[in-house]
């Protein structure tokens, strides 16, 4: 099993796709909620996340407080509850907007209560009112998604023409999902919802 | 049909013209607000913008906040709700004050709830009192917007004379509004208020 | 008409004398305040204003929270209404303490609802009792107020024999008041208070 | 008597283990909790810490806000009080993840007033939704930890295969714990709730 | 009529002693409160001061806080209104700590109401508890204050010393008080209480 | 009589030793809180304090906001009124965490009204344990104390080895505590308590 497995197992986890010095990589964003009665407050980004990724945070979340409802998820836990996004490992500097579905869809989990499913991973900008917008690095992205166990992968619909530099035996492994609004995204990668769940830490 | 009518279907959204290293371009401003529930305040501004883009929203808002009213917007949402001004691309530097106009029409968009009509670009400097003031690349901007489709173009009043510098044929394909104040460039970038509409999210 | 008519037609909008790179030019300083309703609140300074002008609009409010009320002016307002000043053009940066005249009358204006009159053009620091202490470009401003149509300039009582070097040409078409406290600067650059105003936004 | 016996005598107190450029050494971390009729609020933090470092606080505070209660902790306390975390020595720079497990440790046995075992050190990144996540420096850390007298190491499960590079005589002394979430090194850690104790200052 | 008996003619205001890169000059330190109607509030600080400076304007203003009852001040005053110490002129940078008794009696004078009497000037760093420590430039100091018509130098008891090196014929048209306590020197620089006086703005 | 005597006759100022480019010296640490009317609260920092000295403060503050009781210290003073710490000569950089012990002594005696005794300087880090960590310039510092007048110093245990370098004819004229917990050096450094004692201003 890959390790998104594990990483996946509870609400608020959803697998990304980078781009490294050393080909692509799979990332894991970790999103949390504080307990009410701990009086914490505020958003808090952490993962050495540079000005450009801490900016993706920003959007998925303000993407959330005016849209949320029409997704179905309760967002005024948000008033109430310290929200956290983490991206590890933590020593490791990240930059870039091409983890916005990726942010945008680890918070609508953590909101839903719902995991991301293990098998799914996910690039994009998103921009904010929930348009994907492409990214670079598709071919390294595909491969390292391949290698990692990963055979769904969530992919911005303008980034189509970028397939055709992944290898075939890949492209046969992976199921690739083109999508053009975020909401899309979240629904693909958002394990159903299943006996009664409440909001996750 | 060009890209700014998806971009531009939901109010909030307005398209700009901006001149980049390679020539014009068009560029979308996209303004949202939080639910109440979700207690977002403030201001939240992304899009890798520069200090006087910065500041170009600062005056957007705080125009709205004082003139809002004698356009009929219900600047009171303002008081509840958390704005954000985003620009895609989110990993794109973007500076100067030309998106003034482009700002102000997206915050009266979302404030009214009527979307910015899909074949209309500006560009101007907007001051305080709401005064449009000339911009750079006229040329430019006007050869980007017809590229894109666009048909109607809003202009600083003091940007007339640069109009000898446009191609005829491409100025025969545009309609090019001279504004003076900000208020004629909502008025005109503004879809016609329809049914009961209401503060969009 | 000189362009300051139309900038001063509002109320909180007054016509300020610099020095540039290229000789003297009239600038505008425009305060607004936010309608109650849209919760904003404190200071919002814009017009890449360097850091001794940003001091030099501190000291115009300042100056105006503690001796407003001996001015007739209702100071109760900067308590309930986000107040932003924003000096034009936004992308050319600007600093000096020279404009503190020109601030704490627009400022004045604002809050009185009386325009400043278009003929007048002003400089001068500001102290924090509102004595007006002396600059420097006089000949230069004096000549750029002039060539701008202005009639009426302001000058600090201590910029007295800068006069000398003023051209007579220019001198006669110049009403210059000589002023020692900026609350003289005031009444000479204020309309006279018409019928029934209230607070401007 | 090892000096962790001494530093981790009160609750609050965990014994990590850090490579410094003169190999491995052991380092204290120190959690404290304001009485609350002193006014106190928000999160201090010492120790001439590294943003790395900052952020690996932040994230076992998070852990805790939301987790805390599924480990029986009294977490609505970090509400009332303000929290300080400080890393002596307070000249001596220090950053990296590795710390994490230490963190998380010592703001457990705060809040549950269990100090922390004297003869157990500990090193390993957190993330925010648990996992301890590998480290670098094993052996170095191994032989400091053997070095200062302690007995017991808690590593992260995925540096196991570092335990090959040591010295047979030190891990013959120690008793190493391979742990996969933060959960088992807290439970390993503090010593067992005795008679009844209450929060620590 | 020395300079100093205009700007000292209001409460609020007292002359203080600096060395230049030219000598000594004569300085005045400006401090306002704003009228509570105003909601202003906090501490504002300008005319250029360097860290050190603005170090002495927190240092006078905390004495104050603590000791201004045992002198009689209305202290109350600082809770419900906005404090602004400026140092005119304001393009001109200023450090260095000996303004602390200036600043301590110009906010004294404010407090009292009682101005500061038009002959005196001062020098001297000072403590939190209110002692009057040593500065440089004791020769050039009093010479700037005798040029400046000054009858009246507050110093510092450890600066006596210092005299041997001033002309004769300064010392005999000056009188030097030498002060160890910041009391003394409020004591020696306010105008005596007249008719019944109030907080000045 | 030593300097210190003027210096701690009153409550919250206590004797330090630092090492200085030439030698050991004297320092003075100032704590000060404002009266409950003037409405200041938080932490205020002078003396041109580097960041490691600034973390003594705050580690001082934290010691006292969780120990203080235990001390028989009112620490709800803290609450309720702005504390601030400074350090003498305002203009010279200090850093360093050996103050550390003078600090958490100097807020002891102010909020205990019990003066430090003229005739005790101290060094040391602390911990936020209160633990009393070994600094460096032993013997300049003892020479300092000896020059200064002092007959009693604290120091910490960790540092006796550098005993053997200071000269026997300091020793046998200086009293020195080891102390192993900054609770040992408050006792050591308070006057008995007196007649009844309110906390100081
Ligand atoms: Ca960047
Ligand atoms: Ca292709
Ligand atoms: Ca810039
Ligand atoms: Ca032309
Ligand atoms: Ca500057
Ligand atoms: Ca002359
Ligand atoms: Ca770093
Ligand atoms: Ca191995
Ligand atoms: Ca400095
Ligand atoms: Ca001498
Ligand atoms: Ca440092
Ligand atoms: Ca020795």
């Amino acid at each position: 099993t890959p390790e998104s497995a594990e990483r996946t197992a509870v609400p608020g986890v959803s697998t990304g796709l980078a781009v490294t010095g050393a080909g692509g990589d799979v990332l894991f964003v970790e999103a949390s909620l504080a307990e009410k009665e701990t009086g914490a407050s505020g958003v808090t980004l952490t993962g050495q996340l540079g000005d450009v990724m801490k900016e993706s945070a920003q959007i998925a979340l303000s993407y959330l407080r005016s849209h949320g409802p029409q997704l179905g998820l309760p967002v005024a836990e948000l008033a109430e509850r310290g929200v956290h996004v983490h991206v590890p490992a933590g020593a490791v500097p990240k930059d870039g907007p091409s983890a916005g579905v990726t942010m945008t869809t680890a918070l609508a989990s953590l909101l839903s209560g719902r995991p991301v499913r293990a098998d799914v991973a996910m690039t994009g900008e998103v921009s904010l009112t929930g348009r994907v917008l492409p990214i670079g690095g598709v071919k390294q992205k595909l491969l390292a998604a391949h290698r990692a166990g990963i055979t769904t992968v969530l992919l911005p619909q303008r980034n189509e023409p970028d397939l055709d530099d992944v290898p075939e035996s890949v492209l046969a492994a992976l199921t690739v999902h083109l999508v053009a609004d975020v909401r899309e995204a979240v629904a693909l990668a958002l394990e159903p919802a299943g006996q009664a769940q409440r909001v996750a830490a």
